[in-house]
């Protein structure tokens, strides 16, 4: 039948905790889902050995975990901007409150990890670039066939790339970072500067819209409201510009794209993809390698996690 | 005495083809020199030629070769802005030519690699990001104790990341790349910007110079110059806010900056510091990683060439 779980992998992210037990393959064969008590860290630890119980009631499954935030080789969270926790060493706490080995690391790594072995990357045999676009940008790399974690372990932090100095605020207190050009967050403040211009030359569903989000002027663009996909379009430039610093950087096999953004499909990587083969360095000489959108959706973390946690 | 020489090294930048025949441990034991014919093929294969003749009389080491350019996979040289090459298979044509073993890595890549061995890097175990600022800005990448080359060969092209997407136009055509900002050309015309404002309140001496280099600008510098120190402190800035892009992507263990720039030593590391921590993600929680000057000069590229050849 479905055949038996190796692993157990958890996605802890700032709303929601995925967990899923995985076989050897990285098949998911059984899920649990639970809110992320965002500001109760006893309420979080509760909540995966909770899904935990639930998905292995005889127990003795290794355990991987994907954190919202920077964690560090050890496993520890060091700081989340959306979670109640700060230096907590989240690996330790639940080998010893659950008695296996549990391996801990940060959410978009275990996500680039699930979909490089078995989602939009599985033909890759060695490189791959993933960024996750949703509130902010996230993002995991591969290379040589093996997930990059950093010196301190902290490394794909490509939201926080700087390609604007001079352009707008990012959540980490800097200008210009990637995260405020080109994520969910900037769908949205990307449509309130074009209303803002009194010359809007087009009609547009956006005006009927009270609050403006990367989701709703998604949802309009889908729809194919010209100003909404023209929002996007900006936006996906600007997904492109760092997508082409990353390329002139690593030379992927390939990169992914993932995230809530992406229910905005081409829309916002068709022009992600001609802004970055403009600014690819050689570009006549070379071609862009491709930028796919992720194919395993919310279980890329789950499978990416389990994967991790069998490997150690 | 000095022992044997195991490899022979070959730096071929766009002025000068430097060369020495190296031991296993990568020391230099003999060194030779040529000016680069820029737009002769013919000629910088002769030169080649030449000076493997003259290092290795006997002939049969290997040759590892550092070319500026990009250079893919295969060591071909598939473009270079400042030599008359083009998808030149530069490793092929000379191991047929000398009848022995060769290597072809795009010359930044070879000197982060004699950097990470025997330089700056040499107490790092296993990654290091390294930017070599000259006329254009290099760079080569070494994580897991490996040389990032990328899928195609052409990784580490750090100079080509976009930071000022609406900066000055770089040479490869695109505007505010990392080069168009942080490089010796920019040291020049961020002093000609200076200049050209009517209201600079303090004298400088670089009101006496016909032309403006990041050469003599640093020369200036070097000796108080106030207006030349500034100039320098902004294009430090930019250079940090390239190399905080880097580590929040990779987490090295350390940064090291090489290249004809450094003459300006700490008057462009130490904004370069400041710029760079204050762009980090989650500064409060974690510190910059060292940045620090490469150490071995022009032999990295001959050290680093030959380490590789010897690795193959």
């Amino acid at each position: 039948m479905a055949g038996e779980p190796a692993a157990i992998g958890i996605d802890i992210g700032g709303t929601k905790l995925a967990a899923g037990a995985v076989g050897p393959d990285g098949a998911v064969l059984s899920r649990a889902r639970r809110d992320t008590p965002a500001d109760d860290v006893d309420g979080i630890l509760a909540a995966v050995g909770d899904v935990v119980a639930e998905l292995a009631p005889d127990g003795g499954l290794p355990i991987g975990v994907g954190a919202a935030g920077l964690v560090d080789a050890d496993g520890a969270v060091r700081y989340a901007p959306n979670l109640e926790w700060e230096d907590l060493p989240l690996r330790d706490v639940l080998a010893e409150r659950l008695g296996v080995p549990v391996t801990v690391d940060n959410d978009a790594n275990v996500a680039a990890w699930g979909e490089f072995r078995l989602g939009a990357g599985r033909e890759a045999s060695s490189s791959m670039v993933m960024l996750t676009i949703g509130t902010g940008v996230g993002g995991g790399l591969v290379l040589d066939g093996r997930l990059v974690r950093g010196a301190s372990g902290m490394a794909g932090e490509m939201g926080h790339m700087v390609v604007d100095a001079g352009g707008p605020r990012c959540p980490c207190g800097n200008l210009g970072c990637l995260e405020a050009l080109a994520s969910g967050t900037a769908i949205g403040r990307t449509a309130r500067d074009v209303l803002r211009r009194e010359d809007l030359p087009v009609p547009t569903a956006l005006r009927d819209l009270d609050e403006l989000t990367g989701k709703s002027v998604t949802a309009v663009a889908r729809e194919g409201d010209e100003v909404a996909v023209g929002v996007l379009a900006s936006v996906g430039w600007w997904l492109g510009v760092g997508i082409a610093s990353l390329v002139n950087v690593l030379d992927p096999q390939l990169v992914v794209v993932g995230g809530g953004a992406m229910q905005a499909g081409e829309l916002l990587l068709g022009p992600a993809r001609e802004s970055a083969a403009s600014h690819l360095l050689g570009r006549s000489k070379r071609s862009l390698p491709p930028i796919a959108p992720a194919a395993l959706g919310d279980d890329a973390g789950v499978v990416g996690a389990a994967l991790l946690a069998l490997e150690v």
